[in-house]
C-alpha cells in the first residue's frame, strides 16, 4: 500500500493499537482513540479509573520513544475487505496544561463526541510517525 | 477484570493484534486470527503475498519470545461498550509439518471458514500466555 493511502486509511480509523517496549524490553499494548495530523497522532489519556498515576505507556515511552501504531479492518464474511496499517515512530508525552496540548485536545473533541461531554484532563501522547507500511486484501 | 473473563472474551474474539520486538529493541505490531485453547494462542501465516519468506514477526520471535496480544471492542455510539484484554507470554514458532502445528491449523480450519477452503501451509505461531488482563467500562 502506498504511504498516502496508508496514511488516509489510519486517519478514518476510529480507534488504533499502541505498541511499546518496557524497561526490561517486552512489548506493552494498549488500544487509544486519536487524531492524525499530517504525520502526527494524538492521544490523551481520559479519565477512566486507573490503577496508576503513570500509566505503564507513558513510563515507557519516557525511557524508550519508539512506537507502533495499528489500525486494521477485520471482518468474517469477506476476507477480501481486510486491511491494516501500521505507523511507526517516537512518542513523547506532552503535560496537559502545555499549548501543543490543549491544541490536540480540542482535535481529539471535535473527532469523539464523548471528549466534549466529558473533556479529558490527562496528559497527551504525541506520536510522530517516521514510517507507514500497510496492507489491503483487494486494491479497491 | 477477572483472569476467567478475560481469557472468555479473549478467546471469543475474531482477530487480535501481535506486539514483538525487533532485534534492535523498537516494537512491531501486526494483525492475527488466532485460536484459543487453554492459555495457548496458534496462528498461522497463511497464503498471503509476502514480501519475505521469513516474515518479520517469526524473526522477532526467534530472537525474543516475549509477545503480547490485544483484542479489543470499539463502537463510537456506545462507550459504555468497550471493552479490551491484553495476553502476555512467550511465543515460539513451529515448523508447518509438526504435529503440534497441524493440530492447531485442524483447530484454526474449524474456527474460520476462509482456512477450510484454503488451508494456510505457513509455519504456526504458539504463545503460552503468561499474564491475562482487561478492562471494561461497563461491569455488564
Amino acid at each position: 500500500m502506498e504511504v498516502a493511502a496508508a496514511r488516509e486509511r489510519f486517519g478514518q480509523a476510529r480507534s488504533s493499537r499502541l505498541a511499546t517496549v518496557t524497561a526490561n524490553g517486552a512489548p506493552h499494548l494498549v488500544p487509544i482513540c486519536f487524531v492524525l495530523t499530517g504525520d502526527v497522532v494524538h492521544s490523551v489519556v481520559d479519565g477512566k479509573p486507573k490503577r496508576t498515576a503513570r500509566l505503564q505507556r507513558l513510563v515507557n515511552i519516557e525511557a524508550d520513544p519508539r512506537v507502533a501504531l495499528l489500525a486494521d479492518h477485520y471482518e468474517d464474511a469477506d476476507w477480501n475487505r481486510l486491511w491494516w496499517v501500521r505507523a511507526e515512530g517516537r512518542a513523547r508525552v506532552l503535560e496537559p496544561d502545555a499549548t501543543e496540548a490543549t491544541e490536540a485536545v480540542e482535535r481529539l473533541a471535535a473527532r469523539y463526541a464523548q471528549y466534549r461531554t466529558n473533556r479529558p484532563a490527562g496528559p497527551v501522547l504525541e506520536v510522530r510517525v517516521e514510517r507507514w507500511s500497510g496492507w489491503a486484501a483487494a486494491a479497491g
